[in-house]
């Protein structure tokens, strides 16, 4: 057993999370969490997306919040774009890092963005394109890579060919995402077993959903596959399209606890991103979705 | 990696969750429920605790819940007997196996029980002798074994001393509690390394709170030490009585769908103990704490 000695995590909050809670909020609660995430120690943050805000609502003013950030040196601030006008926005913003988002299974490609997985990876050359001349960094993510809420099962291979596309094309770290939960500790392994056999390992990063309580042992899991990069999302903003009402992403203070405990270094401030999570709660006026910030508050050990 | 291929369950959900439930329930409704979990395919379930129903009112009426319920053959229904008079107690009942419950901690002893740990185990003597005398079969479970409220850590040396006098004095088994849930994995498998070099690890449980989120991680992390045997609670019965309204026992739903998942065998139907889960937080009128059952009741793949 040998872990990995420093984990990077990737904070999804102000992007993955706000954009799947029902409530859009301000510009300015948007910039206060980011600043509060990095000055917790995230080297990290999805800040926002560039898309339509007719589609998305949660996701308006993804460049004035750029504008407004303290951006502090050392951390990368990315943006999602599905598109090379998205890009361009972002662009235009002065973002200096993005990321495009892929599907593992045909029918989740086709419901979610109303194309096959081919027509998307094709979408993304031009992007990636742009995006190597600019020398901007381009993130790719894979989606139900444990499962898939119209197909059910998901092949790891299926999984590998889609990452492999993504990494061929320039993207520098796949991240593998189980969108819906329901992967379990020896399908992680295996996953990471298969994809790394085309991937590096250093180059690939673990998205884990809650939605079934397995998000910790699948980390714990990915950690003994040698995998060191994990999305999260404090307070574990965002819930599950899939389980309206269910956990979504993985509470960053949940998976930090788990680090901590390992003696991982992460360079995160567990009681600082704590105080982000309960910030942004009462923002949104919901429960918090971290276990660690609930027990923390409550008086626990 | 080498996994047990088979893993036994022990319900703890009818004593340690309803014990931690504030709203006490009637006899008839704890019998449907160790019922209801039996027909879901657990064999081994704890059934109440012989006590004085003025220290836990929750506990009354356990001599008849034992007499109603429809005893199956194969399966293991226990009694919590913290004293000579609780065991002559559940005797009467017609009880066929016992429990006993030792603190890791010296300051958790005192506060929870009145007295030392040296002194608890001089209480259990002779219930192990009159148990031994009658054929009875006793368990052994340690509390605090990854931290205690009071105290904060807790040596694994220290656990393995008093897990070793509850082993020597004759429990057939030891279940080790992380009664705060501040446990991670890296000090699970340390837990189980130190505690595995006195006691055979086919004689030793895992008892996880999930007041951290991190329980399915730590049986995961037991599974790897070669651990085949975990306390769960069915809908995560019973708070966490050191952090109010945090999570407690981890959901026996939860552990289940990490077992399936991992393809290890158990024999419990995972639909119908979420139907049992569902039923008794009707009754109790709580929200279900397994993620699972709520995943599941919400339409989740």
């Amino acid at each position: 057993m040998t872990l990995p000695q420093h984990v990077r995590l990737v904070e999804v909050g102000p992007r993955d999370g706000l954009q799947n809670e029902k409530q859009p909020i301000g510009v300015a609660d948007k910039v206060r969490l980011v600043d509060d995430l990095t000055a917790a120690g995230l080297e990290y943050v999805e800040v926002g997306s560039f898309v339509s805000p007719k589609w998305v609502p949660q996701m308006a003013g993804s460049a004035e919040v750029f504008a407004q950030i303290r951006q502090k040196s050392g951390v990368t601030y990315a943006a999602l774009t599905p598109n090379m006008q998205g890009f361009e926005a972002a662009m235009a913003a002065g973002v200096k890092e993005v990321a495009v988002f892929a599907a593992a299974s045909e029918s989740f490609s086709q419901r979610n963005i109303n194309c096959s997985i081919a027509e998307s990876l094709a979408r993304f050359v031009p992007v990636l394109g742009a995006a190597r001349a600019r020398g901007v960094r381009v993130r790719g993510y894979v989606s139900c890579v444990l499962g898939c809420p119209y197909e059910g099962e998901v092949a790891p291979q299926q999984v590998a060919s889609v990452a492999r596309e993504l990494f061929a094309m320039g993207c520098y770290e796949v991240s593998l995402g189980d969108t819906i939960g329901t992967g379990t500790a020896g399908k992680t392994r295996t996953l990471f077993d298969v994809v790394g056999r085309d991937i590096p390992r250093d180059r690939l990063a673990g998205h884990f959903h809650d939605t079934y309580g397995q998000a910790l042992a699948n980390i714990y899991a990915s950690l003994l596959e040698g995998i060191a990069v994990f999305d999260s999302s404090v307070a574990g903003l965002g819930g599950c399209p899939y389980a309206k009402g269910a956990s979504g992403n993985v509470a960053s203070e949940d998976v930090l606890y788990l680090l901590d405990g390992l003696g991982i270094h992460t360079g995160i401030d567990l009681q600082a991103l704590i105080a982000a999570g309960e910030r942004i709660c009462a923002v949104l006026g919901r429960d918090n979705g971290s276990r660690v910030a609930r027990a923390r508050r409550l008086g626990g050990g």
